[in-house]
């Protein structure tokens, strides 16, 4: 099993190889790189202009750009080609910040120690676009939270914003006074100060943690993670080459796959014949139906409860606090779009944005 | 099996039948109509005014309608009475145009094609509401793709639009250069171009094809049909007396079903003891969920997978891009309301309006 | 089985015992009472003024509440967490009016009769704030009927609205002339009038009634309750200690569970190692995937049908007209959120509102 172990330069490679996706997916990726090399890809903003504002962007400033004032038809659709393209030539585009990293956790004899810190940063959700976050260990989504059924954790959260938080551990089934619910469960964490949780961790599966004080707000702006609980013992429906977590969000960073939209996605990659696995979550507000194209998948889990009976789909709605997992036998070579299908969270007269990656299958 | 074989003014004639719903109901329709015939179903164009603007309609025009200002709060109640009614009478209204008919392939040897050509029209979605529709063919949702799983296919699109477009087969799984998306598996199919779709039909189930370009736009406009597939052999549960495709949708046309809002819908005519299926499609942007009245449905498919069981509901949830299959054991004769209960895509102080049709199971 | 036996004073005893939360969650409850008994809580009613309004209360006139605009992020902070901590400790706050209150039928030889009266009230949501509902018998949601499969039921609808009215009977799969669509399958009940439904109760589950006529207001005002009915032999699974409607509303009177926002949401109660029902019903405009803490729920019956096989969630999505029953086993003692989680329908910056309530689980 691995986590995308690609770099984001391979990556452009094999999407650009030999100028042309076609030679991709005909080819094997060696040959094609081999081909092609690095396709030029300048850098080029106009493709996020749609994304997160409702205004029409100004292009008249470019060089190359048409007056769209004076433009005909011909060159205002030409004019839109050249975005849409734009956007996918950069994808996956280079962005400052990565979140949803693997934390390892620190041992305290027998207990696994994770030190997490909220604070304010600066978080590039595209190319150029920086928005305010709150973030832990200045990551959006927080750092990925990884362990065991039956293992001991302790949170050490340090509270650096200027309001109190708190942090409730999603799906888990924790005893009431490790809940995270201020003022039910324990006094708010007051700016600058910190708060230890620990317990045994009791249940599998893919959960979150998140902030549950003036919380529409603090997730929002990004105080959130993964927390995932291996099985004691795996599944046999569980063993796969690749193992995904995406979370999904649409607050004021505007729509979002772990912290990025489009082009700054990250692309899932697999071989021909691997199995990936996805554990949707949505941290958002907003239900987002997630398309793959090319091939369906299994649902296995919800909420980190095995599902009676895996079923098949090619579109999965999530809603808001959700977790659905679900496998992708990977039989069909290509660069699959993966999006959401409310349409409006993917695509603008200016090209795709916001909810749309990847799942890249290479022969 | 049947597509819905009555003509609209045989539907109408039963509807309307000895000017009482219940002798309808009560009795058979034969006799029904024997005893009344048509009733007498004026135009009334104001049953429509609630159904696509916020705007408070004006009735003062009118010789029959009260003075709003002046009226009393039983005149008042009465007037919205009257609209309720007016609409209810004139279901299934006639428009112009009528979207999601079956399209006979041309054979090229073993090939079965299908020409499409996308263009704006103008499509009536209510009587007298006419709209820009960028529609496949002129039909909003375009022809109906009916094919069986192995064989090859053939789409020839023609863009007649002004700007580019592209087509993506949602839920076959097509080799990855007939996917549809632009600058990933093909270059855009400019104005005036055209473009050819070949595969070999993959998967079986009810799937879709629609615009995967400026797509939020493009598929509000209309640019959706429907891709039926049918398997090599039917399941027992998929023999049925009618097949109905029910596209839902909710953009710039509001909301509709197959194209039409309310009372322009279609409904669905089987006779007591017969089944029908349903093949749920969203291609709009929000979800809908689907009540049907006085009998329930069991769902078989989802995104034309299989359930691993059949199980049964009267409200389903469909989202965008998601397409669920039922049966409905017709079991219960009557005319039986069948909407989104979404309330406000359903019923507005001026009546039913958008996504609301009838099965009606006749004795 | 029980249906919340406690009074709301005996739930804030437990709730506020000792001054603190955690003696609760420590000790016995019992113990707990003895040791602290009634806290002190004063009428706050600044818990609920990020409610309703977008607009930003004003707390300048208060002897307490420091100026907003002087303060420093640290006083404000505090003023935040004296907000949420008010809500909480408000929790479950007296309104005037109950709704969803069993109706106990009269007997008319062999059927069930239940008098019902649509009329406007004034409903108080949450503690002080005071809306117009239109209300079956003063009550929102309306009482709540409860009869068993092959019950002769009768309902005697008495219209005291200015404007005509209908009652649909939602999920039950009654004879069409009992169906309550104006036009349909009965003239509308002008105001003023009364009209009698009767029928034999033909199926089993989480059922609901409701208006039809000009239902997105009328429902949204309120004219909604729950129709149970019982199965004749109960399944294994459905042997609990406590069965619970929870119906959703997002209309006009803002987030609500049974026509009350938190903090004057109801808790259910439940003993360690009991077993809890949840019968969730949407009469509202949105989704709402409803989130328990610290425990899962396992899924049994979707619209009154049952589940091919039953699984489980944390949290699950409910669609406008949808119900879902689950069943809690209740292993975790605690006073447990349980809330929607698109989170702006449950937390503002002035604590929780809305829809949030809790799961008691007594040691």
């Amino acid at each position: 099993m691995s986590i995308n172990r690609r770099l984001p330069d391979e990556i452009t490679a094999l999407l650009n190889a030999a100028g042309s996706r076609r030679a991709f997916l005909r080819d094997s990726a060696v040959a094609a790189i081999a081909a092609g090399g690095l396709a030029a890809c300048k850098p080029d903003p106009s493709y996020a202009q749609g994304a997160s504002t409702a205004r029409d962007s100004d292009h008249s400033g470019g060089t190359t750009a048409p007056n769209p004032i004076a433009a005909t038809p011909a060159a205002q659709a030409d004019e839109m080609d050249r975005m849409h393209e734009a956007g996918v030539k950069a994808f996956p585009a280079k962005t400052e910040g990565k979140g949803n990293q693997v934390l390892a956790p620190r041992m305290d004899r027998n207990v696994k120690v994770f030190d997490l810190t909220a604070a304010k940063v600066q978080w590039e959700v595209e190319p150029g676009r920086r928005v305010e976050a709150w973030a832990y260990n200045g990551q959006v989504p927080g750092p990925q939270i990884r362990v065991r059924v039956g293992d001991r954790v302790r949170i050490n959260l340090k509270n650096d914003l200027d309001e109190s938080t708190a942090m409730h551990f999603h799906g888990l089934e924790v005893p009431i006074d490790q809940d995270g619910v201020p003022f039910i469960t324990q006094p708010p964490i007051k700016a600058g100060e910190s708060y230890t949780y620990e317990f045994t961790v009791p249940n599998s599966g893919s959960h979150m943690y998140h902030s549950h004080l003036n919380a529409a707000k603090q997730v929002g702006l990004g105080l959130l993670g993964a927390f995932i609980v291996e099985p004691r013992q795996a599944r046999a429906i569980e063993k796969v080459d690749v193992d995904y977590v995406m979370i999904l969000n649409d607050g004021m960073h505007g729509y979002t796959i772990n912290g990025k939209g489009f082009p700054a996605t990250e692309p899932i990659l697999a071989k021909l014949g691997q199995k990936v696995r996805v554990r949707f979550m949505n941290e958002g507000m907003m239900i987002h139906p997630m398309h793959l194209h090319g091939m369906h998948m299994t649902v296995i889990d919800k909420d980190g409860w095995e599902q009676p009976a895996p079923w098949k789909c090619d579109t999965l709605n999530i809603a808001p606090g959700e977790r659905w997992d679900v496998i992708v036998n990977c039989n069909n070579p290509g660069v699959w779009a993966f999006h959401c299908h409310i349409l409006p969270h993917a695509e603008s007269p200016h090209g795709m944005f916001g909810m749309v990656t990847a799942l890249i299958v290479e022969k």
